[in-house]
């Protein structure tokens, strides 16, 4: 498994573009990913109560496994729009497939930006025409770019690697989580492959990679009607078909786990405010659900965030967050370091020159390591610190 | 029902202390509450896995349903400190026993303050018998006072009704949850009454009581090793004794959910780098757990806590909160208000002039109430906005 250039237009027979069609005040605002051949799909979808309309659409459609094009927009969440909202995911389908002559049903939608107001249809339909004459095959970095919003930098990743002797890629784009403009932003995440897989055994793979990934990742613990994960596999690399329960299988979930976890981490980089990239990982856990329970509430933590952004190696914090996961933790077994020193044993702290515990947090990456001393289970969370910065652009933009 | 002065020595039978013991840098530090009679005793601890040795010997000793007194300190939580730690709160509570002249088991201790260090027990001691010595029927303003750690204000309630023709008083302290002194500060709050009620009846007014109030109330969303809530009940009023099932109890239920109500709204509007009180009412939900967790969501979000700090009506945040609660949510049947002004309606937003949705968010206090229309059940939570000082002094805080 090799890292390669390329993002979603990496893989063969997948073309992309990002184009600015004037939703956002500045800078492109649409992207179109197309695969020239039918293609698996498998996607994963925000559990919050309001979804925006696409994604209402999405899980619907998704249901069939296939896909042939995403249509994705920044600017506009389309989210608590009521009909209407339905009524332009429907729209922006039909018109992007009888472009792309594909059916309407395999054309996904996926939008992130303001809530509450309808989309600028008639800038989209421009913008999706310019997008379909602009796809290319070396795309993928201009559809990065405009599917973000607050985002100070695109992500991207890109694997390839080989089943039976055939090279393979998975490629994949996505947006940030930190929750902004105006009222909230989202999670959007598109990933492609030219792997023969079905789309059971393609949701399975999806599902278990974005676990421990884009799902154990945090900025401020509040999760967006919009927040999408979207898998295209056309079997285009001409290898065997992947099938469960195979060593082909472990490899490319084994490479998709790995762009998920890549994206994960530039996410959390690149948080609102961020100061600080912070990994949490639960070790030795009675159970997985476990050791995820209390990486993600230390992760969540505002006390803990805040003494991360002072450099304050305050341990307090951590063992409290740790203890009010509400799972199996036994205090008596708990031990904490942060990067590689160990700050308590047992429960109690150990006896430290300050200066030492403090080495660490002085850093621009902090790992934060908790042994639960119950079993083998671990998990990590992905998260940053909270500065004045978080509190200031979360504050200072007004509806 | 009327509001009465006193805080815990308002009602009969009971006096209290604070005293300096030098534990803090400065202030009193040391408070003790004592029945001159046998009481009935129920109690409310946290349920975070790691819990303050104190914590664990309540907790031991409330099963009897009986208590005399309780010795508080500030300064120190007494947390993470192992078996020395367990051996310093028998000590105190053998030690406070012979000189009150009753029962260790029946003298509760609390802590709040730094945590892993050992309690100074040669200070402690002196405390003891200084707070012994200047016991007092007028105390209970100086107890509230000893038991302040970031607080800026000493918290205290109380009450007189009658049961059966008889007057009766609850009278209460408490200190906020504000979490910082250094590690983590705590919720303690101490309650007295000189109602005849059994344990058992006690316990579960107390419960019922705590869950709509103190239980619902959030500055951050963590909780500490050391809440605890305690109520002690004499019958030195010399009413009858109530029993549950009857108008009596009734009765005092309310008047012991008044005071606890009281508590969590001033320990709200004195959460660290508060700038405004907020009280979150889920109403028309279909279960009193789901109205919870929906308004506890919202208290506990930070991208609605920092657009309260900025003055910005944003009701995305809060219906993506809400609809993130994990519970039964439908967003075509919710409607949300600030203040009096409603926003949203059936899931989308209502036309209204961007100034008129502003006002109430100008106030110093403001009501959000999200309307499920699922049910009849609601719930209240109680908190406050997320401030740069919030973050100043978390983050600027040194171990």
């Amino acid at each position: 498994m090799k890292q390669i250039d390329g993002a979603v237009t990496a893989p063969k027979g997948f073309k992309a573009a990002g184009v600015r069609c004037g939703i956002k005040q500045q800078g492109t605002d649409l992207a179109i990913i197309y695969s020239e051949a039918a293609a698996s799909a498998a996607a994963v979808f925000t559990t919050n109560a309001f979804k925006a309309a696409s994604v209402v659409r999405n899980m619907q459609t998704i249901k069939a496994g296939l896909g042939r094009a995403i249509v994705a927009n920044s600017g506009n969440a389309n989210a608590c729009t009521g009909e209407q909202g339905l009524r332009d995911v429907d729209h922006i389908r039909k018109f992007a497939g009888e472009l792309l002559n594909v059916p309407a049903g395999q054309v996904y939608s996926a939008s992130t930006g303001i809530i509450g107001v309808p989309l600028p249809m008639d800038k989209i339909e421009i913008g999706i025409m310019d997008a379909v004459a602009e796809l290319d095959e070396n795309g993928g970095g201009a559809a990065s770019i405009a599917i973000m919003t607050t985002d100070t930098s695109p992500k991207t990743s890109a694997y390839e690697f080989e089943i039976g002797g055939v090279p393979v890629k998975i490629g994949a784009i996505c947006k940030g989580a930190g929750m902004i403009q105006p009222n909230m932003a989202t999670m959007l995440c598109f990933i492609t492959s030219d792997a023969n897989i079905e789309a059971s055994a393609l949701k399975k793979c999806l599902v278990s990679s974005v676990d421990r990934s884009l799902n154990s990742l945090t900025i401020d613990g509040d999760m967006s009607t919009n927040d999408s994960v979207i898998v295209l596999a056309n079997g285009k690399s001409g290898c065997a078909r992947i099938v469960e329960g195979t060593s082909d299988y472990d490899v490319f979930e084994k490479a998709l786990a790995q762009v998920c976890m890549e994206l994960a981490q530039q996410i959390a980089r690149d948080g609102e405010g961020a100061t600080k990239y912070v990994e949490v990982h639960a070790v030795n856990a009675g159970t997985y659900a476990d050791a995820k329970a209390v990486a993600m509430k230390i992760a969540n933590s505002p006390l803990v965030k805040t003494a991360i952004f002072g450099e304050d190696p305050n341990w307090g914090r951590v063992l409290c967050a740790a203890g009010g996961a509400g799972v199996n933790v036994d205090p008596s077994k708990t031990s904490l370091w942060f990067g590689d020193v160990k700050i308590v044993e047992n429960g109690e702290p150990v006896s430290l020159d300050s200066e030492d515990a403090r080495k660490p947090m002085l850093e621009k990456e902090l790992r934060i390591t908790v042994d639960l001393g119950l079993g083998t289970q671990s998990a990590t969370a992905f998260t940053c610190d909270f500065s004045y910065d978080y509190v200031k652009i979360n504050a200072e933009y007004h509806t």
